[in-house]
């Protein structure tokens, strides 16, 4: 492990968030709360901490992967400790467990929350949980490597393939940092776009610019009680919901759709299987639940609208709600179950298994059911007419490995709580896909508050681990992986 | 397809289900119950078909792997259908799918029941379901392959390796009708053992043999509603449940142990990770889920007896129960969903993922990290201190890519009934993994009566999917499966 690289990078990530904290500061004092002075002074410590780390620069950045996702693993660990401090030292969440837990939430673009009276918080804390999930969606190494021209090469790789999302990076890959700034500009392009909808149709700007980061980070965060429910009383409600349904979508699309988009290659927008795939589970699940709540709503339009927003809230991981959706037949809460666990697109600020991986499973079983047939044929596994790779066929299912074993143990050790088994098993799919709400006690209405500290621990390795996809996290508790080369 | 075979070998299917049935013939005539007769007539007509079918021989025996599947499947698809018809035209199971659902569960040696009365039954048809355990659980075919010589070679194997149990049956197998009359041997003499053990006990004759049939295809249907619970009330209760605990975590080892011991090759027997990683997960749970249930029974003995019974009825998945476990804490119900999945070692008559796929699954993920950390390192899947064959390992990989994929569409289908999350999900892992009780509605002292039709069509298929190991059912459902080589 190189561990002077390692410090460096985490210097980096101390600076950016110490900067990201002074907007929460100008909030607080627009607004004339007190509590802004926390983001300052922790602002300023992490800046001044950084400064001091970053001006050490290592002679050489060597990064293996193992490095790679050891530093990014770390990165957010620091990311989310730190980023609890105002939280907690302010009072308005009181225990720092508590405090990490939101923290962790926020950059994970998890949502889940543990307030009980989200209202209650200062405008400044809101808009700190919000911009959590603005910096966490795209990622913060992503982020970092727009930023640090040095960092391009093997280092950057190796940071780049353990933050962002899905199978594999595309291995074309343009120069490493312009790729991180194309990236970070069309998120930011969405986001801002998102924001003046929103403001058109009637909501504050404070709402509109939060609500628009909780978004594109696929975070899941609302400032009021009733998430993004609260807005049904506006004129404009239902446009503003629609509005927010369709940015939550766009944001579960690979981003590499967007960069076809702007340089025109249209027609390979069409080869995309995995595009394609996310369309149709949303059209169906839509369609399907539409039809199962109709009873509910006893209204076409309110079923379609509700069940659309849902499915791109879930289907995207970011979790916003529109009503309480715990009283839905079983059949919808079932559907929406398989949703949390698909997830978005790869490459996009969503969370869960990812479609593709989704689809190279598929496509994995398929071919075995050939071989049995045929015992002699030559069958690839192939995506968007491509072969894929048996590396990264392989590397899926052992994802699915570990994925489902770690279900299977933190919903027996979450069980320690005594809750009821929906509890149970859906507050790990939601927070290990970075979903935010699940049913029962951690349903679209309530809150992840009744948990045991040791619970929120479980929850808190959960998220981080859904949203790095397990290995980098999983590869620090590994004292082979600290050895020397 | 080779049409020829298949047919050939659903005749001799048909003729020893026509036998067994003048077992429960004779039962109903020695207790005097009218309804014998449903078994003669139906048996007769069985043996009369099938011998008509087994007398127009095929020419040539051949069977490729597909085939092998398909016959299998077939076989017992056809030896479902016709046990339930002696249930349900007596009227003491009215409804036909009601009886064939009871049926497949039987020959599955799930267990799980539509019937709400047990005690309500003919003992001529408590006695079939017994027995229809008994003969699924080493399975039907294994027992042709002992009665068939001409049934060896190619075609014997590859009907073998569709009935086992376990990622593949052993390389080094002795010849092949040889293999099977050793296991069927082991199977029956073990059965004995426990008949007699049971008797001592002061069980009535036909309680112990229907209990060791029970036991030894790890079924668990009980001939009395407190299933096993009955016994409590006996002078020797403790040493009759005790008894049934040991035998049913006997029958859930691999037969190779069997084998291994008779022909005093003890030293091997140390070698088998399968087996002691088999009884180290009973070890643990019976000491977690009795710390976790001392309240309830307020005596370290009762909880110890209580959680070693249920931990080895559900490992094994027989599905016995001493007691309603669902009133225990949620910890233990997590606990016992887990060992619901795992399931019993390879070659057992017990269900579930098994033990030793458990192992490789564990063993590859752990490979993926080491490649991680040491990209360079060669590193091997080993079992058993030998190397495991690279098409082992991607076959258990994709066996959990399916066995996921039909608890979640299983699960989404069955939650159309409209009840709770624990009922959908507990009771589909009853019934894949061939366990029988879930939880809720499904639990150790509930039934499968109030599913709509739609859903126990689901269950059924999803019991004969987990008795067969999931490929051979879904390959018939293959259009291309059925197309000439």
């Amino acid at each position: 492990m190189n561990k002077r690289t390692l410090v460096y990078i985490l210097g980096w990530v101390l600076f950016i968030e110490g900067v990201s904290m002074q907007f929460s500061t100008l909030v607080g004092l627009y607004y004339g709360e007190s509590n802004f002075r926390f983001f300052l002074y922790t602002g300023l410590a992490a800046i001044v901490l950084g400064l001091i780390i970053i001006f050490h620069k290592p002679k050489r950045f060597e990064m293996a992967r193992r490095d790679g996702f050891a530093a990014t693993a770390l990165s957010w660990i620091v990311l989310s400790f730190v980023g609890a401090i105002p939280l907690c030292v302010s009072g308005q969440i009181p225990s720092y467990i508590d405090a990490v837990f939101e923290s962790v939430s926020g950059f994970t673009t998890t949502g889940s929350t543990i307030l009980v009276d989200i209202e209650a918080l200062d405008k400044c804390m809101l808009f700190w949980r919000s911009f959590s999930h603005f910096l966490g969606g795209m990622g913060v190494i992503v982020f970092l490597l727009a930023l640090i021209p040095r960092l391009g090469g093997n280092a950057g790789i190796n940071l780049m393939k353990a933050e962002s999302t899905g199978p594999d990076v595309e291995k074309t890959m343009p120069r490493l940092r312009t790729y991180a700034l194309i990236l970070y500009s069309i998120y930011g392009g969405l986001t801002v776009i998102e924001m003046i909808l929103l403001r058109a149709g009637g909501m504050y700007w404070f709402d509109s610019i939060t609500s628009a980061f909780a978004t594109a980070g696929t975070g899941g965060f609302a400032n009021y009680n009733n998430s993004i429910g609260y807005f049904s009383t506006y004129a404009n409600g239902y446009y503003l919901q629609g509005v927010i349904s369709v940015f939550m979508m766009l944001f579960g699309v690979n981003f590499y759709v967007y960069i076809l988009i702007l340089s025109r290659k249209l027609k390979n927008i069409l080869r995309l299987e995995e595009l394609w795939l996310y369309l149709g589970i949303i059209v169906f699940a839509t369609a399907a639940i539409a039809v199962n709540i109709y009873n509910i709503y006893q209204n076409a339009f309110d079923s379609v609208h509700q069940s659309f927003f849902y499915v791109s809230s879930i289907l995207s991981s970011t979790g916003f709600a529109i009503d309480n959706t715990d009283k839905w037949p079983a059949f919808s809460k079932s559907l929406i179950c398989v949703l949390t666990c698909i997830g978005a697109c790869a490459g996009s600020t969503g969370g869960g298994f990812k479609v593709s991986r989704v689809l190279i499973l598929i496509k994995q079983a398929r071919k075995e059911f050939r071989l049995i047939i045929h015992p002699r044929m030559v069958s690839n596994v192939t995506m968007n007419r491509k072969k894929v790779n048996h590396t990264v066929t392989r590397n899926v299912s052992v994802y699915l490995i570990v994925y489902v074993g770690i279900i299977v143990i933190t919903t027996t050790l979450i069980s320690l709580n005594g809750f009821d088994f929906t509890t149970n098993f859906t507050s790990v799919l939601a927070t290990l896909n970075n979903t935010g709400p699940g049913f029962s006690i951690v349903g679209s209405a309530g809150n992840y508050a009744q948990f045991s500290i040791f619970s929120k621990i479980v929850f808190i390795f959960n998220m981080i681990a859904g949203r790095l996809e397990l290995y980098p996290l999983l590869i620090i508790f590994m004292p082979r992986a600290w050895r020397k080369n």
